[in-house]
């Protein structure tokens, strides 16, 4: 496991100040104002969520908006309408300017990720999946990680990439979960002084919780989705009033994207159209009792597709991390990824024959650029799948007539789909899996349908729109493993509660089907990470493994009262984010461990810090001054943390001594050593512990326990 | 608090048997067979639930059917066509033979209720909350309670009470899932020798809430609806794999009601139609931004008169439990009830002038029965709201066009069924509140939407419909006090995305407005109640209140090796559900508590019993025999324990030594002396405790905590 995660601090740590606070007249209505407090930044997170996933969806209106209508139409209007199709030539212009522009836009991402924020990447979800189970993973919510992401997806997206916007929303939502709630920024450097209280592990986490709800009710219209996402994907524990703050900031956010997108598309004011993400409503909303064994084939089919693509994409992503290091390198990998799409696209559309007639079909748009190698009055359907906006080309698979796409169309798109969305995720640009999985879903979903209704031609009413929604879902579901959230998130996406019940059967085959093969994508990439997340569930077939096995035994440890020297030698010799104090510390002459005394207590580094910072030390017989009353509050991050020399603490200083009993937390989680494994484990998912002390039977310190020691067994 | 309530056990207790069995080579396909078995019983609880629901819902349909086509079209019939609405004297005979007919079923209910099983009585709901709590409720989830719910709901609603069937179809959900999962019914006396491995409140307590999640699905076709009530009202903690499960049994089961009452309305495999309560689908789906306001004001009066609801309810359950406390006056009331129900109907129906012409409406069924008192051609709008089934009334206030409810008509009915459901809630009979509250809130909606309408007359557009559905929305979140889920079961029950996010803006102000005047009703009525239920969380201003306040001290201990006969003295004269065993306990001469040595372990009443059942003891020196490997899964259930002289323990028996050790859980929770309320109660809700010892700073032992002890403080 990677040693440069550190754990979240859950726990607060109840110490002679804290519980002070609460003596206090006026604690009433500061705990009043605080939960007053907590809703307003709800909403604040839902508004500002909603206002970042508008400004990437207009930001990839304005660069498609670019290169169709002022790129490709100069250039196909200067090759001359009567060419069209027959003079390659032309359109080998018009390939390369296409291409080119593409690259410029994948450029910017990557430069953004590359050289300002690493961790603004791939789809992000992962990340907020660990940070949410309780893991600091280092800049994941920092504003420029925001700025990158937002500024990068719109910029992959524009680009061509096969690549989802959705995700990166969800990491956005995060983001702005984490920097509103605490009223200042590490990466500007500029502190607002707002909203003190919430500077905290805790009260961040559940911000960020929120944050992420609200992106995904951003990205998908998905209120509901947004929550149980959160809570799936997340939450440790499920606590109501959290949930319902979460539900409120999700509302907020949809609330905000529809009104700034209603009035963007000149109908503002008009609120019933949902979410970024809008699928479209079935008109035919039938289905039958014999569908569901194909819904259930569709299920597996699904499960197994998902498994070979996270199979695939664990590979690539070994062999990149191997030898695509170098940042010029992973910049390379990019621009490759761009270009060929783009070239693929092309060459596609350039071998498939698959033009319809216009008008057939409402739901394709039909501009300029579908018309390509076609006749006037029809238009390529190969064009339209590759060339409209994703989302778009979800919706016409979903709701086209019958025969709007040929089956080597599908064929061809789903594979070439299947096989860029492997190679983009997990490139260096911020780009999600949500889309692209749905698009190559839809495709061969929708052929499946085709099918059936071949080979079944005297049974009516077959819709393949219906089986493209189904497939959808199973790629999906195959890829990323969800189930409740993702079924919400796609009723609330199709605008549709008819599909829910063979959509959760669809989900529920298909992740049995994929859980048979390995894991779902974002844990893979979780674990390629070596972060030390914590799963739902114990080891398996480790009740017989003690607390005695898991525990570090050479803990590091202070008595009530230390020298100040002895602190801050601790402190620079080592890591731990906090050390057990006990009574008693004796060298023991015929074992290298010393002997501690009985269990006393617990202070953070971060606390002895502050400690230090505030020279709150005496001499011997003197008294301490007392410490700012959010002392217990204290936030342990380490970027805040000083360097120790920067403390100045002098020789006369160093001989001082440091009373810590009342800053401590005094009654610290413990276990004796007969504890097992799995009750340790429900200990620390159960509470969202960051330590855990073993003690004898005496009540003698023996050892300390962190996530690390439990993520060890799997 | 009532001392009737045991708690449920939620913990394994790690002895040596229970680690042995991971070391048999059988342990991994048995742990899989496990596992299958879970989803198996899923599957179950979701066929059966929906079963049981669909059965509830024909009976209600039966007895409509009786008391419309046959007893009221012959009366009306001989009442001779020409006389109709004139001889008022004949109309009385209608009204007699109606309030006749009601009272008979009325009657079969509240004898089903007050001579079977008490406990069915009610809604069910706040039982189920406190199950799932970890609360054992005597007989909740008994097959007999499950029989007199679903038979007494489908009397009671057939008898015209203001009640709805969707509350004790959750609470039959939940019984079905504790039945099934057991495989054996104390009601019958029969076990079937099923699923042995889920005999533990562990595993029930899942099925249960599995069972409870597929009961919301069968009542309003919404799965997510389910699962998230089971949650927001349940589970106290998240569990991603238990999660499936509920959605699964919640997916089964919707699908199961689907596909019985498709084939009973002759359309048998169409699955489209979704649920019981189907509110019918919304053609005008438009909502303007200025329509807000309106939704917030309309979540303001639900907040203020579900609050009165609550207040007004709660201090009748007061009376009643002083005053109607005997089996024959509660059986008065309940005729009682029916009978003034039934006459008020009657009365509106005389006394408004609310004559529509047939044709205008078309979500209103024109039975003869609707006709009433007005010409050929035209219906009594009064009377289709009385005399239809509640969901049709709902859905017909939801979609009916502008004019087809008089002013006066809504007021009045309005007024009407608040008081009735009133009144009705909490008698001895199964009622649920979910209908009827919706019911109230669709007319009072529909009234303000039509005020909006005449107070702008320049706005066009406004659909009083969609008020109503706000209205309803706002009603029965003051009442319940659901938010999430709530929005879910609206959602899915009118098929419809649109309104979600109205629909949460309206029912989060409820919330807000209904919890400044007290609790919800279901909270209330367990306060009532008495019942040790655990909040989310911890009590305010606790922070200085220690273990030392909260636990017990005069703990009854064992000793790692016991003499029988004080065995046998300690489980005769306590009740408690176990005991800490420490490594020794000597009476201290000077304090009357004796002194107890170090916290070695714990163990079970029950496992004590079947030790004892078992014969595993010894003389002195001989060695103890074995017992049977799934001793440590040991059920503590108290109807299952024989009485002690059952056992027929003899002298000599008494006179051996017990070897508590290897029976014990061995590293039972403790927390220190100088532990605060605050962690104790996280302790306990997030781990779902059932004790916790305290221990002072050598480990000794000082004190037990039980839920109770917890409860205590508010
Ligand atoms: N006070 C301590 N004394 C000795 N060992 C410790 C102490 N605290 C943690 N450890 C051990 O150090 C190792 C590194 O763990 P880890 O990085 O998780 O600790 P941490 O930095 O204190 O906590 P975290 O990183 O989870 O916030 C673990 O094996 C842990 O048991
Ligand atoms: N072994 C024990 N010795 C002494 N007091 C106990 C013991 N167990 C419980 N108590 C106390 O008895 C009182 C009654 O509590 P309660 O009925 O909750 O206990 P229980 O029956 O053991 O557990 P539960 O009913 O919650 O299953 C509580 O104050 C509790 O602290
Ligand atoms: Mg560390
Ligand atoms: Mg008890």
């Amino acid at each position: 496991l990677s040693a440069r995660y550190e754990s979240l601090n859950y726990e607060i740590s109840e110490n002679r100040l804290y519980r002070e606070a609460e003596k206090k007249p006026s604690h009433q209505i500061t705990l009043w104002q605080i939960s007053r407090n907590r809703w307003f930044v709800c909403f604040l997170i839902g508004v500002f969520t909603g206002l970042v996933a508008a400004f990437i969806d207009i930001m990839v209106h304005y660069s498609k908006d670019i290169k169709f209508n002022w790129l490709l139409k100069y250039l196909i209007s200067k090759c001359g309408e009567e060419q069209r199709g027959t003079t390659a030539g032309c359109m080998w212009t018009v390939m390369i300017a296409w291409i080119g522009y593409n690259c410029v836009l994948v450029t910017i991402a990557a430069i953004l990720v590359i050289f300002v924020a690493p961790i603004a990447g791939g789809s992000g979800i992962p990340q907020i999946k660990c940070y949410l189970n309780g893991i600091a993973i280092p800049e994941v919510v920092r504003l420029k990680t925001l700025v990158s992401k937002a500024i990068g997806v719109a910029c992959s997206v524009g680009g061509g990439l096969c690549a989802g916007k959705e995700g990166p929303m969800i990491h956005s939502g995060a983001a702005v979960g984490a920097g509103i709630s605490q009223g200042k920024s590490y990466s500007l450097g500029i502190d607002f002084g707002l909203f003190r209280e919430f500077r905290n592990d805790r009260e961040r986490r559940d911000f960020v919780s929120a944050g992420a709800a609200a992106g995904v009710a951003a990205a998908f219209g998905a209120p509901i989705g947004g929550v149980l996402f959160s809570l799936e994907e997340g939450a440790s524990f499920w606590n109501q009033n959290l949930t319902w703050r979460m539900f409120f900031s999700a509302m907020i956010s949809s609330f905000t994207v529809n009104w700034i997108l209603s009035w963007f598309n000149g109908r503002s004011g008009w609120l019933s159209w949902t979410g970024l993400a809008n699928f479209g409503i079935f008109e035919n909303k039938d289905y039958n009792i014999w569908e569901i064994p194909l819904f259930l084939l569709i299920g597996v089919i699904g499960g197994c597709l998902g498994a070979l693509f996270n199979y695939m994409n664990t590979r690539l992503t070994e062999f990149r991390k191997k030898y695509v290091s170098s940042k010029l390198g992973r910049l390379f990998e990019c621009l490759l990824v761009a270009a060929v799409s783009g070239f693929l696209a092309f060459l596609t559309i350039f071998a498939i024959d698959d033009c319809q007639p216009i008008g057939a079909n409402p739901t394709a748009t039909s501009t300029q650029i579908n018309q390509m190698w076609c006749k006037k009055g029809e238009y390529s359907a190969v064009a339209s799948l590759f060339f409209q906006n994703p989302e778009e080309s979800v919706k016409s698979l979903f709701h086209s007539p019958i025969n709007s796409f040929g089956v080597t169309t599908l064929i061809i798109f789903g594979i070439e789909y299947f096989l860029l969305t492997l190679w983009t995720f997990g490139i260096s640009v911020p780009s999600g899996v949500f889309i692209p999985a749905l698009l190559t879903g839809a495709a061969w979903g929708r052929l499946f349908g085709i099918l059936v209704e071949r080979l079944f031609p005297s049974v009516t009413g077959i819709d393949p729109g219906k089986y493209a929604l189904a497939g959808a879902a199973a790629q999906l579901g195959g890829v990323v493993r969800m189930t409740i959230s993702l079924t919400a998130i796609i009723m609330e996406a199709t605008k549709d509660i008819t599909f829910g019940l063979p959509i959760m059967l669809v989900l529920m085959v298909t992740k049995w089907v994929g859980d048979m093969f390995n894991e779902g994508l974002y844990d893979s990439h979780i674990d390629l990470a070596e972060v030390p997340i914590l799963g739902w569930n114990p080891p398996k077939m480790s009740r017989n493994i003690l607390a005695d096995r898991v525990m570090r035994k050479d803990v590091v440890a202070l008595e009530r009262r230390e020298r100040v020297s002895r602190i801050v030698e601790i402190l620079r010799s080592t890591l731990h984010h906090g050390f057990p104090v006990v009574d008693r510390i004796e060298e023991s002459p015929y074992e290298s461990l010393p002997d501690y005394g009985r269990l006393k207590g617990y202070i953070l580094r971060s606390q002895l810090f502050k400690l230090l910072e505030n020279r709150i030390f005496e001499e011997e017989g003197s008294s301490n001054t007392g410490l700012p009353n959010d002392f217990y509050e204290c936030q342990d991050d380490d970027d805040q943390m000083k360097s120790l020399t920067e403390l100045g603490l002098t020789q006369y200083d160093e001989s001082c001594w440091l009373d810590i009993e009342p800053y401590m937390h005094p009654h610290p989680h413990r276990v004796p050593l007969n504890t097992s494994l799995p009750f340790i484990f429900r200990l620390f998912r159960g509470l969202g512990l960051r330590y855990l002390f073993v003690v004898n039977d005496d009540n003698h310190l023996r050892g300390v326990i962190t996530r690390k020691d439990v993520a060890r067994f799997r």
